[in-house]
């Protein structure tokens, strides 16, 4: 369907999950029958006392272990790190951000000021972690991920100088209502309308693109002001039209369509505080439950039970713990890198997964955007190596905040090929500047944040499944003996907690059909 | 410029101000010279102890007295009610809804609830009184204007089941964007572009339609799912788009653009706890600087100075108090039918300005917008007596809120015709259930404002100012002698808080050229 690279990792990364998914299936052919629900809602099965080992303490483990522990399974997370939600991380002063390549950061923000360095939006239509959130009283905000205010930027646009979303949606509407108009005007679609539709569509046109009586795009007040409205004697004056021409050269769709993906839309909300502030509930809920510090290393089923072997980071040994069933939802990037005894297919499906690494640099500074631009939330586009600028939705009108200079991936990238993190850091600094002339010397305490060189996640979400998603899609939601496995890679919706979340209450299922088959005690 | 009177009212009144205006300006030739300033920026005069009274405790009032006040001004505010704001005015338990026709109501919404009955908004690009939020530290919070997840309703569109606000927008751009595509490969714009731009053209249109290969439209996962993406088996799938002509049929343009009428545009804002806490804040700045229940009855002017007589309500007597100025932020509604020494000219203006009533009806409720429809904020259209439904953005989540079943005029419109307040709920309560079947039982403790009924408003917004508009705004911008003119009337920006603060601020700058001319003993 000539979707490009770059679109696929946008898409099932940034910006979605299952767009490409769908795409790569309906272009295999493989789509299931329409009509066909899409999951099971949960429907936990008295688990009795069945003992469960989860591996890993995100979103995917912990919504195992609560909705488990809550219908009478005895539960325990193995958890490597000292902290729960996996890349549902929020950092603060203090954060030790320590990479695989040995390179470490410490978190500098002034105190009460966090980076998700993670997820960091719930769509409404998330409705399963809106639900948590609303059970488990984590307080939400609205998270504006679409404000007319931002900035479209490309060096061949405008002179350089950046242009407000506001015009870039309104003068590119405008002018295809223009174009449209000429053509049924013209009646190049007296095939496709009939007299009655042509003049209502004609009528449209004007309102949809605000075009003048002679249906032509003249510039519109939807776009800003060139005068603005006062009490004063000048009347308002709309800004001038951007030229279709411009704003085909500047390329910047990304920018304007961005709002209508279906994850992106409003409305959007964050938990206050930080998105961690959701692990931290479900931390509060299981106690004891969870292991930290321990890192799993071998996997071992026999008829009856598995057995998963783990490193205790604090003592230094190796401990190892039994149970009727396990739900591993760690990454397979790095369930690649254990022993296990999965059968040969599913092996070879893990070890053919691919991740991103996504990236993100946030920095703290007054709140320049706000004061001097009107920018409240919200993303801002350009063309350049680091390609968005991401405005915080937390104590809007306050003195400081983070904003977030870049957000990507490094696999296959300009970005990812720079030598080190000072050219990384420079870069998102560029960025900022050409959007925001003379702002970015007030950039301070910088975070990088590179997800593939993350420990325990070596990746920020799955880039592709070998040559047949759809048949490796179908096997993953599928147990391997005993041990299930779980999180958003097990999903339609990649990159997104409301897959690790949906995955979680798939597997419950899947668990609680075992446990009615008396399958503790048989395989 | 065939503009309807409908539109007119809508864009005045609800959806901005000066778009109306402003093309009647432009139709009439009366614009000012492109690129003059539309308003000189406040800059106040030291006051030196000159007396100014200031007519109405409404935005202008407040904020005149607030400036002039800093500056060294000697201020009184004369306020006919017991409360500042004006049309600034949140309804809580208790509050008693008092109508000319002498009707009255008591709000009975619980502890906590509010609804704000005249401005519930405050867009970003209204610089001014956010700055002044600010300043007084008046805590804001977002307010969701558009979100993708409210609905659109019409008998005759899609078998008169509601349709989600996502598929309207991205259905409407998929057939525009097919329709265009085809005209361009047909070759009906070989005129306008060249062949390098149809190309990019047509890939723009795939983008943003979000169109097959073929450049055909066959619906998109921007619209939302038929089949929901989950973590089982069954793959997402898009909903089947709505055809065109179903569409046009539907006419629900107004519910597709509101989003950009420039002064609905993302982000916007409210305060924390309903938009009173706006002159509530002024009002503790100001103290014993206004006089409450001090109901104006006559203006007269010296050549050295102005005396307002007033009835105060309090002991049933008339009282007077002498100044060097007067500001009159009064609406013209209400100042036609006091007895002033004003000019002719402007008498006569005065008296052909009209007024539009505003009506809202709100109802407090179970949240079953949020809980059973993903809806979080923003506005439902629909094709019904009652046309608009308003969701709040205060205490998301929580279990009750208030919902706004109507908000728009009475005058000239089938609403304002019915016969009493029980048909208009009743109306506010079918177009709920047309949009939330089964759920408007749930509606309670309604609260009914007609703007027009209101005493010492008349009134929500002005309607017309007569034949000339042009001559109109330009003299009443200007003071009859010593009485200068304020209020979002005598602004470009009509029934917006903005425009009544930037008629104060024009008004101060006014008053501070004749405090510099010595004019405080001479006219």
């Amino acid at each position: 369907m000539g979707i490009s690279r770059r679109e696929f990792l946008m898409r099932v990364g940034q910006a979605g999950g299952y767009g490409a998914a769908f795409t790569l299936m309906q272009s295999l052919g493989l789509l299931p029958a329409p009509g066909a629900n899409a999951q099971e809602a949960l429907r936990p099965v008295e688990g009795k006392g069945a003992r469960v080992v989860i591996l890993g303490g995100g979103i995917a483990g912990l919504v195992s272990a609560y909705e488990l522990n809550k219908a009478g399974y005895r539960c325990t997370v193995l958890e490597a790190r000292e902290r729960v939600g996996g890349r549902n991380w929020s950092i603060r002063r203090g954060t030790k951000i320590q990479f695989a390549d040995g390179t470490q950061q410490v978190c500098n923000f002034e105190e009460g000021r966090y980076f998700n360095a993670g997820p960091a939006r719930l769509p409404s239509i998330h409705t399963t972690m809106l639900g948590y959130c609303r059970e488990l009283g984590v307080p939400l905000e609205v998270e504006v991920n679409t404000s007319r205010g931002t900035l479209l930027q490309c060096d061949r646009l405008n002179g350089g100088k950046p242009v407000e979303q506001r015009q870039m949606v309104n003068d590119t509407r405008g002018h295809v209502s223009e174009l449209l108009a000429k053509c049924v005007r013209k009646g190049a679609l007296d095939e496709d309308l009939s007299s009655e539709d042509k003049e209502r569509m004609l009528a449209f046109l004007r309102e949809y693109g605000d075009l003048s009586p002679d249906y032509t795009f003249k510039g519109s007040e939807r776009s800003g002001f060139k005068v603005y409205p006062g009490a004063g004697l000048a009347a308002p004056e709309a800004k001038d039209p951007l030229p279709m021409h411009a704003l085909l050269d500047a390329n910047l769709w990304q920018g304007l369509l961005a709002e209508d993906v279906i994850d992106w839309q409003a409305t959007m909300f964050q938990p206050v505080g930080g998105m961690d502030r959701i692990p931290a509930a479900f931390e509060k809920k299981l106690g004891s439950i969870i292991r930290y510090g321990a890192d799993v290393r071998q996997i071992r089923q026999s008829p009856t039970d598995v057995t998963v072997t783990y490193l205790d980071q604090k003592t230094g040994k190796s401990d190892s713990i039994t149970a009727d069933y396990c739900i591993c939802t760690m990454p397979f990037s790095v369930v690649k890198t254990i022993d296990t005894d999965f059968s040969s297919d599913v092996k070879a499906l893990i070890s053919e997964t691919s991740y991103d690494s996504g990236y993100k640099v946030a920095w703290e500074a007054r709140r320049f955007w706000e004061q001097e631009y009107n920018i409240y939330g919200g993303l801002s586009y350009l063309r350049h190596i680091v390609d968005v600028v991401w405005y915080p939705s937390a104590e809007f009108f306050s003195s400081k905040g983070i904003i977030v200079g870049g957000y990507s991936v490094e696999n296959g990238t300009d970005f990812g090929r720079l030598p080190n993190i000072q050219a990384k850091l420079d870069a998102s600094r560029t960025a900022i500047e050409k959007l925001h002339p003379g702002c970015s010397k007030e950039l301070t305490n910088p975070v990088y944040i590179n997800w593939g060189e993350i420990p325990f996640n070596l990746g920020s979400w799955v880039h592709g499944y070998g040559s047949d998603y759809a048949n490796t899609y179908k096997r993953i939601i599928l147990p391997d003996r005993r041990v299930y496995f779980a999180g958003d890679h097990t999903s339609h919706i990649v990159g997104w907690q409301e897959g690790a979340a949906l995955s979680a209450h798939r597997t419950i299922n899947q668990i609680g059909i075992a446990v009615q088959q008396g399958n503790s005690s048989k395989v």
